[in-house]
């Protein structure tokens, strides 16, 4: 049998729950497809800082660093909320992705047609939305230096941050997303601010220089504003979408509200070589943490995805992605995804799929 | 007679034919109220790049600045995409904004009932939205130095920006956000980064300092990711949302494809004295300019607005304001807020509004 080792972080809020159910999963697919994992749950945000003082402990990373792969729950809640910067629980994610170095987040967001009335979009708008956002992750304004508060020539007290890409930066990120599409239907649409903004201008152009690598790949380019917009017009006019860190933290989170479903989106995180970041894109919703309400489907379905993307492992995570269907076709639901006008079980008969292609 | 005078800015696009509606509307309301206007057609962005060579000439800004008040259409085109920054139409804009000192972007989204049915979202979920958003529009980073492209110590290309802000600039958007609420349902939604962002962490302290000022409004707080998601899950829950240049470029372009009539969506920029700009928050729309189909409504209401908040006239505004609803009443649409769906004529009995209490 294969073994690999995985990096469990609970984190914070409903975190522990989510990833609890996770590792079941892993472990019963584990066993019907002869893999084996190995465990090791280490503490990362919130939790870390109660037990550590800070919210990413040296030992947290190298565990981390030596799996597999990495597995995290949630982080953050309203306790750490006034804690200084490097002291907040976010801190903690950043750090764990900056030290996993894995720059490349993919965000698939996907209307499944058992749950197209879960979206707040007409059903016609909604219906057979299925796109990824490909978001820059460990680079950009989130990173950038210098960054801080100083006081200015005339007393006066300044915050400030750089939202900074050097070319490499772009097109290894560029090189991902040109990948994902090809495998998807072939159409990428990058969206920036080049009409203000240099580091937007240089993106683009970056963007338009690695596309003759992929003559195959359709390119467009759309102002961030704009893409704001068109999601809500019609999400159906996108397969995928490559944009930088602060961008993607918008439209991804836009994007899957979209779907209505967001306790069902799954996301990976991915480096060059390393271990990849698997997690949902659910926040730590504190407020029913611990109640057994929490919809743990998008971190069993970051489980199939850290199989598939991060373990090469497709036939297990499909595995997976069929459990989940079966289990919304069985008419199961959590009040996030529960909505009145739902018809009882049916068979799936759509070749619907939780994980992107 | 009072007498002001106003700088029409047709610009590109459909910007020379909503802007001679609008001014029609103008003169035939101030010949009722007794208001005389002195126009001067000033070129700028494209129009103005391809007669001076410049996007914003010298002899425009000059003439905004003495007047009364600005009216400004669209500005933008395939044409100019290409062009460097200092030659590209948007930087004619910024450097408007700049030159008029305007920081204060009012946006308002608001669904009237006779077009509910032009939003993607349900009706359910759009019916009643009345929001609006008050966007800082002379910082952050898109004014924010050092900028530009800069080769790296292992010579790579960088391309770079600034998000900065002061104290006296957050504190005086905040004034206008709080007063704005104060004027509306009493509710201020202060967006942020500030679980990332210096620069974010220092709006949030100071919305906070400034809401001392008014006990009256109920200050939230909510980042940015989560807004663009809150945007599309209950638009409704949102009276004033106050935030920086680029989160405010994003979030109100969001908020205004949620009601499905940006063809109807004014806006005004202001500063602490001298004139504001009045502009629809559309593009510039070159695919079909010239073809008389633009919707020219945003214009008049933008109109409406320079006369209500630019020269004080409320009254002629309300006057505005009234026709255009009636418009609606008597059932005539421009194809982009025309919906099968609809049913003709009906009187509005309905205190819907179309400019921002
Ligand atoms: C918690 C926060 C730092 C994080 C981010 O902004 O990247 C989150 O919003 C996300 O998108 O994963
Ligand atoms: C044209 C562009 C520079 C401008 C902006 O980003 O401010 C536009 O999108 C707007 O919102 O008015």
């Amino acid at each position: 049998t294969k073994s690999y080792s995985i990096t469990l972080l609970p984190g914070d809020g409903i975190g522990p729950e989510v990833i609890s159910v996770a590792r079941n999963v892993l472990v019963l697919t584990g066993a019907t497809e002869g893999i084996e994992f190995k465990f090791q749950e280490m503490p990362v945000g919130g939790a870390a800082l109660d037990l550590t003082g800070v919210p990413l402990p040296e030992e947290t990373l190298a565990a981390a660093q030596q799996s597999d792969a990495v597995l995290l729950g949630a982080i953050g809640g309203y306790k750490w909320d006034k804690n200084e910067k490097h002291l907040k629980p976010e801190t903690g994610l950043l750090q764990l992705r900056e030290g996993l170095k894995v720059f490349a987040n993919l965000r698939p967001a996907t209307v499944l047609p058992q749950l197209v009335d879960a979206s707040t979009l007409k059903r016609e708008v909604a219906e057979g939305v299925d796109l990824m956002v490909v978001r820059e992750l460990t680079g950009g304004i989130y990173f950038g230096k210098p960054r801080g508060f100083k006081t200015d020539w005339n007393g006066e007290e300044i915050g400030f941050n750089t939202e900074v890409y050097a070319t490499s930066e772009i097109d290894r990120i560029a090189r991902v997303a040109f990948e994902t599409a090809r495998k998807r239907r072939g159409k990428l649409c990058s969206v920036d601010k080049a009409n203000v903004l240099e580091a937007s201008m240089l993106w683009r152009k970056r963007v338009m220089a690695i596309s003759l690598e992929y003559p195959d790949v359709e390119l467009t380019h759309m102002y961030v504003d704009n893409a704001a917009m068109q999601l809500v017009r019609n999400p159906n006019q996108f397969d995928t979408i490559v944009t930088n860190n602060i961008f993607g933290d918008i439209l991804s989170d836009e994007a899957s509200m979209i779907t209505g479903s967001i306790g069902m989106l799954p996301s990976a995180s991915l480096g060059e070589n390393g271990p990849g970041l698997f997690e949902p894109i659910h926040g730590s919703a504190p407020d029913i943490a611990g109640q057994d309400k929490a919809n743990p489907l998008a971190t069993v379905l970051s489980a199939a995805m850290l199989l598939k993307y991060g373990l090469g492992e497709a036939a297990a995570a499909e595995r997976i992605e069929t459990a989940v269907l079966d289990t919304l076709d069985r008419g199961f639901r959590t009040g996030d995804i529960y909505s009145t006008g739902y018809v009882l079980p049916f068979i799936h008969s759509s070749p619907s799929s939780l994980l992107p292609r």
